[in-house]
């Protein structure tokens, strides 16, 4: 079990924050996440940008008062000129604020933690690339999805070639939460993520989508070649798609299907992924994570759980407890956090980063925001194929 | 529980049989629904074209000599001759042979009870159409999942309006047992179906992709307009689909999607239904038929059982047993056989049909193969909109 | 699938009925069950002891009004007598009466199938054993759960060891229906039910229990040997136990605990068994009847499902349609009918039974009765063992 | 959400540990448990007996070199000499050491956190008792599962009436990891647990038991009169139980049925609890925590989730991510670690704990250590029942 958790965690890598202040939802989960495996201290943040939150925020955190800060190119500025600067930040604002404070730090060569879509554009995504390619730091995405241990077990599986060659995959991020219009009534965290100035162009393409895509992705290794998208926008006065349909096609022949929804009454966080290949099929739902179900062709279906016997290297690397204690979203997300100290702790060592280490990078991101933009143009020219 | 199966069914209606003779499957199935509720004797057939194999079918089912048939035209002449010739005939031939066979029992007044797609074509669906219309006999299609109760609640809770407007359909009917060519080595059932003139233009999607078009207007009452369909065909050699996606746009706003696949490997009959609405949503799965998800806005998620405290009327009319023993597929295929009954006596009896009574007609025959044709076409056009 | 459905079901079996009448449950039930098959016609029947309702019923069912009876006994002596008179009786009312009207039709060599428990003492089923052996005809106990697929498979494989030595057998039947006092309000199945002189001295253990011991013992082929019970009757006013907790001691050193309530609110049939042996486990829920969990030892759980690919041949034999068409409660009923038949037509043939004919003889009955009677005796003296 | 989680954790509390180095298991678990929510530093341990296992594994984790010592009495007298010594200690050793470390610490004004069972007779359960009494500072037992929101949720609604009078109590707690006899091949785990010289009296009544015994009278607010258990060891060559099977008789009438087995193959730790009361019921199972059963009398069975519409204010109290993301094992035993922050911090400013917070204490441990005490003493006399 997750010899990398058991890894000399001491000393623990230097974190700031961008974002997270008091109300808000992310940057408390992000703090979870980095505390869960010991490899992180938060030590600094620009957790808001209005002084008297950013001040009481930092002070509940137990920051020092001099490294509460009301600007990320401050603390970028600052944190940099100390001998005892972060080494890393997480950035953990509504997506707009991504591109800016990530090209702060990472030309002070502090790697960054960043949620995302990566950017709001694929312009922008591209130049982060460049940047964080040039910087001498690191760039995480968190697709924190692709932390879970079965989604790691499911990936080596095809990557074996278990299934034989992928045919079908079929995936969904289905949420009921803005089923109706709570961006009216004070739901901050709706409020920015239907907004095209804060959230870009996607509704639930952008919010969720984009992590069922890279699932899809990450699990499979196939590329998407190109797609058809239904967007719409049902709940009356929003701007943005609170529901998608999309066709996929992939290299080599695959074809996709994702639904995203966020008016599906009931839903809570329906992330689903079944991968449909010539010699077998696999099924995983992130509302009961612990599982994995696995039908070779011709046999009966099987249960593969996190820490049972069928369990691989690559599930058991990042499995923190033995099964059928369940490991949740917490703990997916910190396996990333995990996986971003490696990479940080390699670099500064000099070291190559293990081939076992898995993490989103900038091009994640790029895919991210190309699916997001084709969504929209094929969408716009009534579900018409866009290449990807 | 299930009035209407406890209504006199004496005397019972004489039923013939056209195909389902040794080696065949759906016509054994069809003579299990037609006796479980005891509406009907099946006292003639023409079970077989090949004389030894229909004569053995007869008599291993107990039918007299003189009414074992080796045409259905043969039967339909000879039977329409006696005082106590056969009042209906269940046609559970491959596809191709339906219309032929309907027409000539619909001629003489001899009601039809039919397997689905209802005919090769739309000009063929139509024109039975017109001939039941015309016939002075009932015609009864068999998409018989409309028979679960499960499924008749769904209908009616719609119809009442407990889950406000419909926005979001998604359905799928996923099996696995054509992910290999066994059209090759003697799987008589998968013959005919991979057969484009016995099966018609449609591979999954007249096979199964029918029933959960069917279904989701059945229990949501919408009317698609349009269609957008990608059509795949994983295996080799294969010349009908065996996979396919497709996307819908319902009169009055709402969407929806149809997965259909027979190559998903390890799926036996996942035919599934999710509904969503303004006010609420239901999903249902046909391998677990007797309950229903049913979600109002805000509040939890409900477990509505068959004969449970939640189940309306329209359920209950055709439960046989209480809560918590489950009935199947072949109760609810005995549904549609025992609504046939009431549909058959009420026009012998000179009344009319109880609005109770729901049985899929040569409309919903019609509405399948049009789906079907618009499927191909939008697919051959590289997945455009086709209006329905 | 299921050849013995398939064999030549003509001539039909004349069958009796005794009890069943209007208002009355398991008579449709087992008529439904005797139905689906095509092994039985229902011929006559003594369906109620109240002349008016006994006709009304009759014609209902469409019997010939000369063998509408009021009482078995006329109904024993009349159709004895008949050149075509019935070749069985179902006999339906509630236990006290199983006795007298099983020892009327076995004594004019009428074979007899006969709801559980057999008799209300031990004395009489053991009497009725003895009338049974000597009477040149058939009894057998609807001990229906007996009868589903997923059983019939659990049963083969412990039988062919793969579970290894069994250790620990887990059974519960909860029902909640019972929770309050239903019996005081004119619901008729609770009245007798829970009335010590129709019921007999069980009332859980009797009507629930019963089955649940009796699938522990069908699925494992253990014998009890001691057994402590601590009864519980929870709804004041009421006389016989609604909840009990048993526990099991098995012949060669396995242990079991069987739960049986009828004041569990929220259930409704949850008959479930696990057996855990020393080389792999099985566990089956009453409500999911198509699925068996398997797990050997030190290897992941697999779903083995009727129709499978896993299925052995037991099940397989009393399965009527693929896999993921499920079967329910009415099928598996119906399969102890179609064994029932067998039996009836070897003994009318002269030949032996099939030994792939499973179905309850009075020795099950005797075994359910001593059940019973050993949970009274062991509650009466504060849970001490007895021994069975 | 959780604003317990969100009170200011700065400054933490200074922690120590006992046992837990190296190779051993439930000392990570603690470690993450006291970091995800940020209220604790570990800061010294005497993490094992060994000297260069205790350097080495303090070395991994941080320790200052001065801090690290070898034997629990040593931490206790120094760090209680030093400015900073540690606040509160952590013991996960066998449960034979829980005693002498938890009373050296007490004595010296150290709240001490002890895994469970908290000593291994009732004798010195009774006296820890009176040395935390007396002591000035706190005892907290880690009956983790006590921790989950659903079953703070359960707690609730049995406290509020919703469940009217509890009738019956079914407590499950099934493992399948000592189905063989491991300990004789170096699972160090097992070895230790199946010795009655450091585990005690209790094999799986000890281990696991006291958790379903403990989370039973938690939930429901019951107190156990009395039980009969039939203990067995069935892997030849165990000493300790390795299955049970125990009947409950609760104060008041309540019944109760707990099963506990450590040799049930294929099962990972399926901790199940189901309570019915006169008005409705609730049935959760550990692996799939986020989700409560409710069926209120006469209506449907309701899916409370965590988070979810229904949640509670005590479930919503310990609740750190949304619904549908789920929270595991981890977060469950974090939850026990921020209640006893919340209660040593009460302690040192003076204040009284908040009613709200719920943490085991000594009345709970030795309320575990009775129940093994009686379930050995019961079986010894077959079964016979016990007062507790």
């Amino acid at each position: 079990m997750a010899d990398f958790i058991a890894q000399p965690p001491a000393p623990r890598i230097r974190l700031g924050m961008v974002g997270g202040g008091q109300g808000a939802f992310i940057g408390g989960v992000h703090r979870m996440a980095a505390r869960l495996d010991g490899h992180f201290n938060l030590v600094a943040g620009a957790l808001s940008s209005t002084p008297e939150k950013a001040l009481a925020s930092g002070q509940e955190l137990g920051l020092a008062a001099d490294r509460i800060y009301t600007s990320f190119e401050d603390m970028a500025r600052r944190e940099s000129e100390r001998v005892d600067g972060i080494e890393a930040v997480s950035i953990v604002t509504p997506n707009h604020m991504h591109f800016a404070a990530a090209e702060a730090f990472l030309n002070r060569r502090v790697s960054v933690i960043c949620d995302k879509p990566v950017t709001n554009t694929l312009t922008e995504a591209k130049r982060l690339h460049d940047i964080a390619s040039r910087s001498g730091a690191s760039f995480i995405l968190t697709h924190n999805y692709s932390g879970y241990p079965m989604i790691r077990q499911a990936r080596e599986m095809v990557a074996n070639g278990e299934l034989g060659a992928v045919r079908v995959v079929q995936a969904q991020y289905a949420q009921g939460w803005l089923s109706e219009r709570v961006e009216q009534s004070g739901a901050k965290q709706a409020e920015w993520r239907t907004d095209p100035a804060r959230a870009g162009a996607g509704g639930s393409i952008g919010d969720i989508g984009t992590h069922a895509y890279h699932l899809a992705a990450f699990v499979t290794g196939l590329k998407a070649e190109s797609l058809a998208a239904d967007l719409t926008t049902f709940v009356p006065g929003r701007t943005l798609d609170d529901n998608a349909h999309i066709l996929l096609r992939y290299k080599g022949g695959a074809r996709g299907m994702i639904w995203t929804s966020q008016v599906a009454v009931g839903k809570e966080n329906d992330l689903r992924l079944a991968v449909h290949g010539e010699e077998g099929s696999l099924e995983w739902a992130q509302e009961d994570p612990n599982k994995l179900w696995h039908t070779p062709q011709a046999e009966s279906t099987r249960l593969v759980t996190r820490g049972g016997p069928a369990a691989g290297e690559s599930a058991t690397r990042v499995t923190r407890i033995p099964a059928g204690h369940p490991e949740g979203y917490l703990e997916g997300f910190a396996t990333i956090y995990s996986e971003a100290a490696a990479i940080i702790r390699a670099r500064q060592n000099g070291v190559p980063v293990s081939p076992d280490v898995l993490a989103p990078t900038t091009e994640d991101g790029i895919a991210g925001v190309a699916f997001i933009e084709a969504c929209v143009q094929s969408s716009q020219r009534d579900a018409a194929w866009v290449r990807l």
